[in-house]
């Protein structure tokens, strides 16, 4: 696969925003983390999918940390998009906001980082293209991913 | 309530992206009108919600057609904004799309027009902040929305 | 296909009954505008499935208003039957009453207008049975939208 | 309570359809069991509900029998009224139905008899209106259910 | 299929576990019956599956009693394992604990009793290994099962 | 609070089990990942809100990996236990293992540790009974967590 097969992070960046429902909530009327976990799933899925064109599973999740319980009326906005791509594994970065909508307050709650691999047919992992780099932003995110991956793999 | 209260078209817009899982769709691996017009209206509640910051409750939705069915694994994305707010009334548009993520395409699958009302505490419909229109695009809907509906009032 | 093969609008009119659960609604215990819409789908994809025996697709919706809200608590009474059956389409009106069990109280909150399309086993259009007609109100009815469908056409 | 507060079988009579999709199936695309005595319990609790006009809890489930698979695809409908009414207790019986819509056979599938508990404000069982008798059907189901619960009493 | 092929109660016992969320209640609070029923079914699947490895198939429940209603954020345990196996039909019993984790107050609020049948891949009913008795409990449970299902079968 | 508040690890260990459905499954048949991850974070907060007796609140999760895919069809077993206890913080260890019924085959496919938060009626923190050690592992785990927790506060 060449260079010229390859695709920018703008190409499948993706975008998903919930109004918090009871049953997405708790007893104390709070966002169940489970369910922002799901959400952040699948809006990685979405960039990987988007990203591959191919179905694809998730390998892992790196540590995730809640700053803010997230109420009942509120809008949650995910936004991912990949900062790294090896051969078969696509990396996305995705960070949760919480909106008010009765105030307009809006808070950083989560940044998430994902592991996705593509599949073939058989359900093999599968090279995924190339990720082409634009911007300063990427280009550093993507060398610190790499660093970091590589570490974890010694 | 005063134009200083006002709020742009931008400041309300929203957007949702959904996969299309197996709970969602028919015996023929077709998503469910039903379920397109739930996040429809989902999408819609969004941006009356956000502009007006006070609870909202679905008026109507005008005439709603189906272009294209939409495939179990395909990508619905749905962009929705104001088009009209009269006093206590908001008209968003809403757009929907269906990407294959397999092949990239994508289809203008659903347009639709919501009217959302604004609510006090109590449930009693409340004044919405007045609509500030910047480009000539927002300024013609304005106009035609507020025709059409001027006509169904009479 | 002949007249033979026709059926009669209460050989395929259906009905639902949901009790609103929590689930279902928004922060002000309101019945969600896109639940009555699925709810309105489904009962009306039951009518052309029974007519045609085929798998259907929601074509499009007329104008739908929601003139009341509805409770948490209360029972939905969806009642669907055929109003106007073409080559292949199939139109069907949907009217919601809400039920307060608490008081007995029972409102109209809605009526809809879907039409439904038949479809072979490879997804394309295929004939649906003849709409025999019996009483007075049928005949009315099935004029009408005749005419509606004949000048949207145009 | 005198005899004047009492209501008709035909009063509180519910009924339930929805088509069976591939959320409430197993791996054999067959409606899960759980899912039917989910229904069944819906149906009957619209029953109790709507001749008590009070919250209510479900007591108990007599034997339930699945007589036939009921398949994807496939409109399963629910059939309920009450048998019998004794001072806060509330016997419903529930008939399911599973249509075929492709064939349009129609298969009695499952009988179900369920006894529900009026309770008041402070979740306290409460008296339920006496049950008015019309039909000769509906005073000998009415005796055969008192004789029953009579016998389990001892 | 002979003794070798058996396997014993302990090989199949299962058992789950739910927080009980707004989504799973009433008006009041309460747990739905239904759901519970659902839940009971699904842990009894677990069991007629894992002793069979066949698909299989809800045949019928036995009288359910409710003891006590079971409230939002308790915990609910249920623990079903096999009491009769006969050639193709397997006899789970169901025991329905309510956890109160504030007060840690745990509950059996009822017990079930429900037969499974296991399929071949055709869908029609095939052997399940036979059921291997240790202790005398179980052995006293097979009889007491045995007695009562042959004289429902006369 | 002193160590007689204490409660040991057995007290608050928990579990889980489910059957995959098809709603639980992406387009290949496999398990959502995100699903995996609300379950994980579900059966998580069984063992928090059982040790402490509070609503709880996830504060974060550790880096997850997922071995092996789960299909449709298969039953997944969490099993959940308390790890370490800090003064309002509960760290909770989960093991995620897929069983694939048709064949016995058990296998293990994610290590979750999350850390939950107790919380008092005002939802601010508020202090969880100390953990009482028993087993040298139990121990070894203690110190291990206090360890990695102490140096991540650094």
């Amino acid at each position: 696969m060449t260079e010229e097969n390859g695709k920018y992070v703008s190409d499948s960046a993706s975008q998903m925003q919930q109004i918090v429902l009871p049953n997405d909530t708790n007893i104390l009327g709070n966002l169940l983390g489970g369910k922002v976990m799901e959400w952040i799933d699948m809006v990685g899925a979405m960039v990987a999918y988007r990203h591959s064109r191919r179905p694809i599973v998730t390998a892992s999740m790196e540590r995730l940390d809640f700053h803010h319980p997230i109420k009942l009326g509120n809008i949650v906005i995910l936004k991912a998009e990949l900062t790294y791509v090896g051969r078969t594994s696509m990396e996305v970065s995705v960070s949760v906001f919480s909106e008010n909508p009765r105030t307009g307050e809006k808070l950083h709650t989560s940044s998430a980082t994902l592991t996705f691999v593509a599949l073939d047919d058989q359900g093999i992992p599968t090279p995924a293209p190339p990720l082409l780099l634009r911007t300063e932003e990427e280009k550093r995110r993507f060398e610190e991913a790499k660093r970091r991956r590589g570490q974890r793999a010694k």
